[in-house]
């Protein structure tokens, strides 16, 4: 039987994105090729220093995989600002592959705020996604289940119909990525009874309710982690407090464990036997494990990183990348917006 | 010298509060009496049950301390309505004794909204409070700093006038409680600058930066546990969301361990070395070391409790209400509010 094989994935890498650019981007890039060489990379970003980089590591780059950008977008960059005034920086030339089909996926651990910028304003949005939004997913106490918040922070002042389209992209991602048969949606909030909520909330249930999605109800903050949904749906603003709260809370138990190593030879051994068995228990709460964290809603594949992004966190970010090109995603978003839109 | 010693404080204590009411709270006030027996208590509740737990613990109670309520506000009822369709119910009657003056503080493990609201309705909100507040405080790893969330779920949908009373009466409760000569404020964003924010934020920054606190600027969900700040200031909706996606985290961690020691013997060893360690170096996670989350603005002390509170979190409650009669909080926030009330 004659095959016709998919088009072979392209992901965009912005190889000036994060606090150590070039290096950490080149070598997750050739880490992710070595797990999976399935894909062609484009790297995008500053010629003369990915090369001297790639000398310094011994990595052989054909030249014709990179695309030159002369301009930086720098962390402190205003987002919107930086993408029109610096149009020859590696994030508007990533999206911009995107838009123009040279690529499937943009990855970047640049400018938060400029990569949700150019990956809304240069790839566009899907048809029905009033607003983009990013996916943040945590470990649970139930196995290996995944819940994933949408929006962890892709924009605030959400209206109820937003939250109404994280739950239809929500849906779409916890299927595909994480296997989830009819992913059950949660909505964010101060208590679990109907009555229970603020403006926001009470408008979203009623969409909710009415629509064909999988819809638990109300959870509150403690049901993330206890995974009592698959997807919690809640506004932009809460999101990335609880992203980044998340976050913090490693650094607290890690500098609590030093002090206590501090504290004499006994402590110090114990503290091992406890780094390394956090480290083994704990390993999906790091977030290298998943890289970045996809933004959903635009017309490509869009991962941002942590600006301190390891090459083990880029590596995770194009493998994820990849999986979600393979998977479809883009395309079944489209179909689930329009099958799940709101009839009433 | 002659003395003239302050009013002996006086504690009523709903004995009918928690979901091992009144058991856990006969214990804990006995725990609280054992390590300060300089106030008085009075206990609220079915005399009835109060009194069979007390012979069944061996305890020997003087029945005139003890204020009989016939009516019990259950976990699933609604506040308000409660409060109102049962006037001799623990929850009311505590709340009575404190606008009555015949205790100073009420402290109660029962349902967290009608403590809420039986406390503002009963005791009255202080003059310059727009909404009571409720204050969680977090450990932080900038040593034994705690980092105090005002509001951690007394209501939703705050208004920027609303943030900055929290900030006031946060500045004193961090001040007397904690001892922070001038507590630093922040108020929580998706980002530290000036640009960044919803409508609820751009609003209170400039009520924040024009008065007289000692505003810090705008802080992110890492920066509580961090302890960038003293207080941190946010609506009500995303300090409840904070404050139990805080409290779930102990249990994932407890999860996973559970989980490793499952996996052999040589790793049940292990984990029981970590759990030692980690019960030494984050028992300020716990709630049981706070007891429970003072609610402040209201014209009296309020206290409230886990549903779940054991002997110990009663006793830290007790324990936390005497000391803010001590300090004499609410002259203080009174006074607070006076002081750096909006001018411009």
């Amino acid at each position: 039987m004659t095959e016709i094989k998919l088009e072979k994935c392209k992901i965009a890498l912005d190889a000036m994105g994060g606090d150590y650019a070039p290096k950490h981007e080149i070598l997750g890039a050739v880490a992710a090729m070595k797990e999976d060489n399935n894909f062609d990379l484009l790297l995008v970003g500053d010629k003369e220093k990915i090369l001297k980089v790639a000398r310094e590591e011994n990595i052989n780059i054909d030249e014709r995989i990179i695309y030159h950008a002369s301009q930086i977008i720098e962390m402190v960059d205003k987002p919107v600002d930086a993408i029109k005034s610096k149009p020859n920086s590696s994030l508007v030339i990533g999206a911009r592959l995107v838009k123009e089909k040279k690529a499937h996926a943009f990855v970047s651990a640049g400018n938060t705020g400029a990569m949700m910028a150019a990956s809304t304003l240069i790839m566009g949005r899907i048809e029905g996604v009033g607003r983009p939004t990013i996916g943040a997913s945590f470990p649970t106490t139930s196995g290996n289940k995944k819940c994933t918040v949408f929006d962890a922070g892709a924009s605030v002042d959400s209206k109820p119909q937003h939250l109404f389209e994280y739950a239809v992209l929500g849906t779409i991602f916890a299927k595909e990525m994480y296997g989830v048969q009819s992913p059950a949606i949660g909505l964010l909030n101060v208590g679990e009874e109907e009555s229970k909520g603020n403006e926001l909330t009470f408008a979203a249930q009623k969409l909710l309710k009415d629509s064909k999605l999988n819809f638990h109800g109300n959870v509150e903050g403690r049901d993330i982690l206890k995974g009592t949904v698959d997807v919690v749906v809640c506004d932009g603003f809460v999101g990335n407090i609880i992203l980044k709260f998340g976050e913090s809370v490693l650094n607290l138990l890690k500098t609590r464990i030093r002090n206590f190593a501090d504290k004499g030879l006994i402590n110090k051994i114990k503290a091992l036997v406890v780094k390394s068995v956090l480290k083994a228990s704990l390993s999906d709460m790091d977030y290298q494990t998943h890289g970045g964290v996809p933004l959903l809603g635009v017309n490509g594949i869009s991962i941002i990183g942590h600006g301190s992004s390891s090459p083990l966190a880029i590596k995770n970010m194009i493998l994820r990348a990849k999986e979600m090109y393979d998977k479809n995603l883009i395309k079944k978003f489209e179909e689930a917006l329009k099958t799940y839109a709101v009839t009433k």
